[in-house]
């Protein structure tokens, strides 16, 4: 799944680059739609991240590509690897802007720990 | 192109469901990223949409997936056709909640209308 | 009614000028308090506006008044007449910067289609 | 001028009512577009308030109607009297929800205060 | 309590500085919190401002420092004096750029006024 | 350095608990506010988080406390580490809700990396 936001200027700090939390908050919310639609009819929760860096500074008008991945899907957990690419200017550039991995667990109604349930 | 959206609670009239014009909103940026991806180098300002019909309410925690293709490019503006469907629960449905044409115009700098350069 | 609204820095594209979708949610919440208004007890979901044209590219710090005018009172369904126009720097200008019809169908609590109760 | 406002989830307090800060933000907007539409061409900061009192919490759905009458015009500042009344359910009602002075003072492009030309 | 901000674009009028109205949200959250800390398990809501006064503009990538003090306890309501500080560049500076006493009411569940119990 | 937030009906996801990435984006802006104070006059851009672990859902109404503390300044880099405790109705609890290590750099106006200078 490919996911695209563009750099508005509501989203900058006061230097005019993008924060590196916005840039987090994006990736939660892409991962968490993704894991609502591959697992429909469970709930959820962020549970973490792997060590972040930032190597680039993301500027106004920045259209980004989020490519985002399943690559584990464990008992009552599963985990994405979300790429972020610059995508404008230069068509979709081969250059990594931020990467990273990140993990939700299946809860119940009460926030408990619960199984996932597969799709056949 | 494929892009979604979950509808969270800031999102949300006094009665608990998605605003006719929020869903316009987001019609409109997601065409928007399509159009600045489509003709990199190029500026476009949104010039109409087609005659506008709400047929289903759409409430909190629902997710959409909008279906954006490119179906007429002219000498200076550009068309897509975007499909809103819901995209939880019953995994991706055929049903179509919400269907639009929408135009954008290439300007440049000055703003004035200008010839959309295609890629080879 | 007339209705008011500023444009400010948080509600430009990256090129600082307004977003269409932007200005097409203004209309439908102004208008949506209108018929909230005109229908006190009832509540009403948007259904449908015209063909949308945009004409005229909108700056940060203009001020844009609209005018809302109520033109159609059907059975389920009434229809407002929104039109925009500049209001600053030439005090109120006589060019509309936009126009467009928006409807509304009155709803019960289970969503239904409902008579629109007209007050003496 | 009247101007009305809809208390949305978005705008609401951890007990579902609306904060007196964002009321008086509201307050301080509607009467900046005021004063900036009756004195075209001059640039106005909010300088003061008059003691602030909340008596009547509000609730999210609520429609309130601003009413903003300018009720002194100095040699650099001027004054607007804002009175904020519930209009809603009860058609609009005679009880007073908020009241408050609200001045600003004209200033030039280096930010110092500077007369007010007041039009024929 | 101190308490941090930094303006943002999203945070600017049309001429690029700082709302007076929205600092008073700020003034308000902060106090809010205050307030909630102080006395936990009880609920309050804003019932005052003494007289406001603007007398500095404030520009973006500022950051406001918030010092939030305890002035009165009353039977049902208490009083916070806040002083906003300039911080950065200068580091803190002695000018105060703001003040003011902001005042709460104890209230029930209902939404009566009620006795505020004091913790030993 | 100490800095309170409260979790608001638009800061929560469609089940009702904050989003794990609003808490890092909060984490992000008071390190940055946090950075800008400890080093007046340079600028500086997050480069990373240590490995993010979500241990403790954050519901509606919470007050969050952020405890910020620098605890290594390199030659061009800078790291604070972030507790959050959880700051209402049991008052200051002494458990960890959340805990990160976040870095910045230094970098000059052309956004190269830089020296920092330390204050005497």
């Amino acid at each position: 799944m490919q996911h695209y936001k563009i750099v508005l200027p509501a989203d900058l700090n006061d230097y005019g680059s993008l924060f590196g939390g916005t840039l987090l908050k994006w990736v939660d919310e892409i991962a968490y739609i993704r894991v609502s639609l591959d697992f429909p009819g469970q709930h959820f929760v962020t549970i973490g991240l792997d060590n972040v860096e930032f190597r680039h500074p993301i500027r106004e008008g920045q259209i980004l590509c989020f490519q985002c991945d399943k690559t584990r899907v464990g008992k009552t957990s599963v985990t994405y690897n979300v790429k972020v690419y610059r995508a404008r200017y230069e068509t979709e550039s081969e250059e990594i802007l931020f990467e990273n991995n990140i993990s939700f667990v299946c809860v119940d109604n009460a926030g408990e720990k619960s199984i996932i349930k597969q799709q056949e």
